[in-house]
């Protein structure tokens, strides 16, 4: 019996993985020193006994953890796992890994290779790897469905990738209307056996317009004589194909649902959306903002090349470097203040951190409103208010704090009184900003994660720097 | 019929309800510009009718709904409406509110009403809330428990929050391994409704040990006949009680799973956990993340009051503040030097700018990493050296311009070199102190999203500035 904690398991496979491709490379060295005819019966030897291990270990593993493992390999040994991994199995391994391993994979076969390890998969599954492969190669794979899944794919292809339309299944156990339990279940029997995730039937009308649902329950718990239309709930949770994939991710947490229907405008039963395929957006969605927030590009592959690697990043860190420079240049203005009074230079960071920080506070309660849909034009203003007031409470608190600070190491009481007055200014200005940015971004279309931070820093950054030098130079010289 | 867009039906019930408060607060400012018996009449009326109104909409909503528009409110308006939510509502409501807002409604509520409200509420949700409500309260609902139920409470909230155990449930529909399928489904039928998310019957032999699951989908295509032991799957995921949430996590996402068994050591049926309980989680902590990432604590209410805001937030700002003094003493252990070329006080703020920036894209990567179990002790040290090398090839980039920046401005070749290396040195210290510091954190048990940041920006600072300033001294002067 095969009952076991599903970590264990993964990191058991991985482990003899590596334990095999550590066997191969010790192995490999031994023969490359190795002279004449006894090396090539050793290399015979390792190629048939070493990588004939690894190809049969590979084959049983699931495809997900197959995934897993080549995403953990750094590049050499990902490309032999990758080399030696059943043709049948990569079809399903590319549709599991993430997005920047996926490039990597697909770059390394032979476009045959490729419609051979895409031709066993479902029209769902090629829809997802639409755009990660070549197009000549994803139409000839598409070739082998059959009619009804190749125009289903058709269909859905044409949606954008966070729709619902592109992420739905073609897969739908469906029953009509007429009739009673028995004989729908006759009928599926009949279809083969049910897609995955199926919780419920979906009942539709003879022109296959959705009108309720029978659970899978219901047909254990209902007498079999039972009519469909009496038994069927008519409170559904639906969904269109062309709304983003978002407000499917909403309505699934927030009622539960496993799987819900997808009907066009004239609510014609069109597919199916079911929870793995919305929790494994959230999931990839939760990764996508913890690197956004870095102003890394999508996937960017844990073990990609040092060049791809440095060149994914040199975007975010030219917009940093130029508001940097900005910043920079506002100093240089008081280039003459400073030489007067050089402890402002010490100074002056302060001033700059501490409004970056406590904006960035209001960014991250902003982005997880606007996340969760929970701010509104009506209580936009609230919220203006409130961090105004926590910033004016925060300002005096922490202003106090930093002129003490200031006071007691330069014994001046207007260094500490010019210095408290720029961080509570600061902090005002960066509560303003925190709500101002992420808002202003969501509105113009763009995603209020990524460059919320850097736009706050800039300013904080820039405005701390004016403020304190500004007032330096009013109150000191 | 109900078929419906759920953001729509959502967004139509909080417009109702916010319209509902309005006209609330209309007549209220109306009534009290009215005297004596007039104005008696009319408070009388509005009680009677627009509260009325507003109490029956909430009765008709889903307690998911109603959770969100409380948690869109502002302080007053929620109040309102939470005084006018069923009190058989009331206990669903807590349970699907964010942690934030539900203490401020726990707090609203007089305790024999709380305990009327929990009183509704099943084992599994009852053990969600023990730590949300005061101990009598909660000791008083459970009460109302049947004695299985009683006891499964028990053991569950004995377990750690964020453990397996602890957020399972106790309702399982389980099968004896001998016997027909018609047997169990007659067993299933005396029982009354399956379970929510049910999608598979766990099969357990005399002594309750967990022997495989059936699907529903298997009692459709099947012959009533058959004998379970003929018809179950014996690979099963399985989990242990006291296992953390966050495998649970991974292996739903993985494999698919809607519902899981949860066995004791001895592999007897403890739970279950169901996937919407996963996908909770998994929402929750990405939104925590955005959170914590600003070193704000658990689930800031959006619509906290101010104090409880900025009490919220002074942890984090100490340490910003203590950070950022240190780093404002290494300048100081500079004054000298910047009072002979006070352009150095100019540029300074770049070198440190850039590091931080840079060590940031590696902590996010790393971060990640961590969180998908990419990261293990194999494949660290090609994590390092690839991230060492990516930033020495930074270093002469972003140097050599930065370096030329200085030059170009200050007209100073040997200003610019002391630029260029500085930035050169600090990123390779980005690079280093951005995987080292997630690790560490990880390593200690600690969270690796919270404070990696702060840790590492409070060091690109300090070195930033201790060496440019230091190589100024020793090359410039």
């Amino acid at each position: 019996m095969q009952i076991g904690r599903p970590e264990d398991r993964l990191q058991a496979s991985l482990g003899e993985v590596t334990r095999l491709l550590e066997t191969h490379r010790v192995l490999d060295t031994l023969i490359h020193r190795q002279e004449g005819s006894r090396r090539d019966l050793l290399e015979n030897l390792q190629h048939r006994q070493n990588l004939a291990e690894l190809h049969g270990r590979l084959r049983t593993l699931h495809p997900a953890d197959l995934a897993f493992i080549l995403e953990t390999l750094p590049r050499d040994d990902r490309h032999l796992v990758w080399s030696q991994t059943p043709t049948e199995l990569k079809g399903q391994v590319l549709v599991e890994v993430s997005e920047g391993v996926r490039r990597s994979l697909v770059e390394e076969l032979p476009h045959a290779t490729l419609v051979a390890a895409l031709r066993v998969l479902d029209a769902d599954d090629l829809a997802y790897l639409k755009d990660a492969v070549p197009d000549e190669v994803w139409h000839e794979a598409s070739r082998s469905l059959d009619a009804g899944d190749q125009s289903f794919l058709r269909a859905t292809v044409a949606y954008p990738e966070d729709s619902i339309g592109h992420l739905m299944s073609g897969e739908v156990a469906d029953v009509r209307e007429s009739g009673t339990l028995q004989e729908a279940m006759g009928d599926l029997r009949q279809r083969g056996p049910l897609p995955d995730h199926t919780d419920r039937l979906y009942v539709v009308d003879v022109r296959n317009v959705l009108r309720g649902a029978v659970s899978l329950a219901d047909f254990l718990r209902h007498d079999p004589q039972a009519p469909i239309a009496g038994v069927m709930t008519t409170d559904i949770v639906t969904f269109k194909p062309d709304e983003p994939i978002d407000s499917a991710v909403k309505a699934f947490e927030r009622y539960d649902l496993i799987s819900a229907p997808v009907i066009d405008d004239r609510g014609k039963l069109v597919g199916r959306l079911s929870v793995d395929v919305v929790m494994d957006w959230v999931r990839a969605e939760s990764d996508r903002r913890t690197l956004k927030r870095a102003g890394l590009s999508g996937d960017e592959d844990l073990f990609a090349s040092v060049m791809d690697s440095a060149r994914n990043r040199w975007p975010w860190l030219m917009v940093n470097l130029l508001t940097a420079f900005v910043a920079s240049r506002v100093i240089g203005l008081f280039e003459h203040t400073i030489e007067q009074l050089v402890a402002l230079a010490t100074l002056m960071p302060i001033v700059a951190s501490v409004g970056g920080n406590t904006g960035n506070q209001t960014v991250a309660l902003v982005v997880r409103g606007l996340a969760l849909d929970q701010i509104q034009l009506g209580n936009a203003r609230y919220l203006v208010r409130k961090e105004v007031l926590v910033s004016l409470l925060n300002g005096v608190l922490w202003g106090l704090l930093v002129g003490f600070f200031a006071l007691a190491i330069y014994r001046s009481a207007s260094l500490g009184l010019v210095m408290a007055s720029a961080v509570f200014l600061n902090l005002l200005v960066a509560a303003l900003v925190g709500i101002a940015v992420p808002l202003a971004l969501q509105r113009t279309g763009r995603d209020p994660v990524q460059g919320a931070s850097v736009l706050l820093t800039f300013i904080t950054d820039s405005m701390g720097f004016l403020l304190f030098l500004g007032l330096a130079q009013m109150f000191l010289l």
